[in-house]
């Protein structure tokens, strides 16, 4: 793999990750940008304990834009796009459209509560961070799950350097590669793509997952990442297939509909500490899973997809790097809502039997 | 008000809340019914140490049918519906597709993981609790905001009714009543109507509420909720509309692009606890509120609605009554997707600045 570096117009990264024989990038991006937007807020809600960002000019960001007009594509004579090269395998650059901007450490501002108002209750902050586009491949039209797997192999090759390099800018906490696919989950780009949010602070859920496994500890002296990942491979009825490296199950308590978690038989903290065999393990077992999706539903299923990783400086004893993917369809042509249930208590309520969902996804194949 | 309490021919529960006036409720549902689906199935997630309703036949509930085929409209000759009667004022009843249900206390059932497996750690157990629907009038196209005062104090009443009697159930612990509005949030059946859910357990969102409740009393002393209504009526940027007992104010961190919380200036614990005069001056500004969220964007704007309340046995003198209503949508024609960092991560990222939506829906008055 060769990465090549260089800044867009307005002063936003941009990398390419590209196979050995490709050829070299050195196009420059030549449009009239206008500046960046100014960083984004981050506003702590006292009631859950939680940030939320706020970004107000994510409003007017690109949507569903024509195939003609798709940022994502290579530039072409006269129709340049956020990706100066007229070619490209893998490429990675800034969000124009940032839910979290800003390079430097995050601060807290004064409070802008009233006179009398305690401190901290109302805070907020400007926000540090990234957000990064991940283009999986040139071709508007593919996915994911049509790339041979040496593609998927620099698509993760891409996710691990990120990962590094993201986890060194100060003041960030989390790094989370994802991927949403289909419009039925809100996707406004229909080019091949990922998504990478470098969080300033521990997510609500990482910080549940890591109470929850702590508390575990405490009481067993055991890892519960360890435990249920063996207890699954021993059952067995949950596993929907597996190789050397990794073991996909649908979990237990699964919250939608098809979901499935992938994990290195091995338990490590980040992508970073991936071994090479556990590397080169993941490509087919992930191209597999996604192929299985695909034929859920005989069309191009909707999911999400999502690398769990240990926080920079939290947790990395006791979380267990691992991916989950779930579609949010419930049956062709029903989509599984988030209604109030779900997003006003967090209580999910599940319509398909997780070791049915399993026995379906088994008997699919590879 | 009046309440006749009867049963459907399956079993279930149907209680009509009705006006002094209104004749009486004497008829008998008649249909032939297939038996009740036994009780649905909680699993203990020990990622996150939350419970998840799993239910598989409710794939087969009723999906959007046509105006002539509503289950919620009132019966006529030849098209018996779920309400037995011609007519009605408002009616609460056991959903036949239940999320929860069981009138038992809960048990654990013993671990079906493997030997070998620690207990607790795959965790399943049968399902007390309840789902009712509260079809809020007979008029299958009205729709709550489009009632009068007076029947809306009619469906409080029974609001509060619903949260004594399912709060005696032995099992339940949490009682929800809400509303889903629109076919944007995944609603199936265009009636106007409600639904409350009884859990068998404290949701994770309100476990995470009195969490941070209780850590806030212990560091200072106070009420989080009587500092943070106090914090929000004295700054006043973020209040939409108040009267004598009510406050309604955008949250200073809220997650959707148009989210008021609703809160009595008396801190009570549930909506048993409210005065009469609370009682009454409710119907006006809930009706202000929904009226106001309808020419955001001139159209029936998709909602959720929720009440929160304080636990049947916990955070009594922690939590606070309040109601939450927000919208998915930020603009006209386009929705707020709960994608990956918010689905995967619970990290929200909102377009809307809490205070410019304040602001906008103060300007559409009353």
């Amino acid at each position: 793999m060769r990465t090549t570096l260089t800044r867009l117009a307005d002063g936003r990264e941009l990398v390419y990750y590209d196979h050995d024989h490709s050829p070299p990038r050195t196009a420059l991006d030549r449009r009239e940008l206008p500046p960046r937007p100014a960083g984004s807020q981050l506003r702590h809600d006292p009631f859950l304990d939680a940030w939320v960002m706020v970004a107000a000019y994510r409003q007017d960001r690109t949507f569903l834009p024509s195939t003609e007009d798709c940022p994502l594509c290579p530039s072409r004579e006269g129709r340049p796009t956020e990706i100066p090269e007229s070619d490209y395998d893998v490429v990675v650059f800034e969000n124009r459209f940032p839910a979290l901007a800003g390079d430097e450490p995050t601060w807290l501002e004064p409070d802008t509560g009233p006179p009398g108002a305690l401190p901290g209750l109302l805070g907020r902050r400007r926000s540090a961070g990234r957000c990064e586009v991940v283009c999986y491949s040139p071709r508007h039209d593919a996915s994911l799950v049509e790339l041979s797997p040496d593609d998927v192999g620099l698509v993760l090759a891409a996710w691990v350097d990120r990962t590094a390099r993201l986890s060194a800018i100060p003041g960030v906490e989390q790094v989370f590669c994802f991927e949403n696919r289909g419009s039925e989950v809100g996707v406004t780009l229909q080019h091949p793509h990922g998504q990478i949010y470098a969080y300033p602070f521990v997510t609500p859920r990482t910080s549940r997952a890591l109470a929850a496994a702590t508390a575990y500890h405490r009481s067993t002296g055991r890892n519960l990442y360890d435990d249920v990942l063996a207890a699954e491979r021993a059952a067995g009825e949950r596993v929907v297939t597996e190789n050397g490296s990794w073991t996909a199950f649908v979990p237990h308590a699964a919250r939608w509909p098809y979901e499935v978690h992938l994990y290195p038989n091995r338990r490590v903290a980040d992508l970073t500490s991936l071994s090479l065999s556990e590397r080169e393990d993941f490509p087919p077992i992930y191209l597999d899973l996604l192929s299985r999706f695909d034929r859920l539903f005989g069309l191009r299923t909707p999911y999400m997809s999502g690398w769990h990783q240990a926080p920079v400086r939290e947790g990395r004893e006791e979380l267990a790097l691992h991916l989950e993917l779930f579609t949010i369809m419930r049956a062709a042509g029903r989509l599984k809502y988030l209604a109030s249930s779900e997003s006003a208590m967090d209580a999910f309520a599940n319509d398909v039997v997780p070791e049915a969902a399993a026995e379906r996804l088994r008997a699919l194949g590879p």
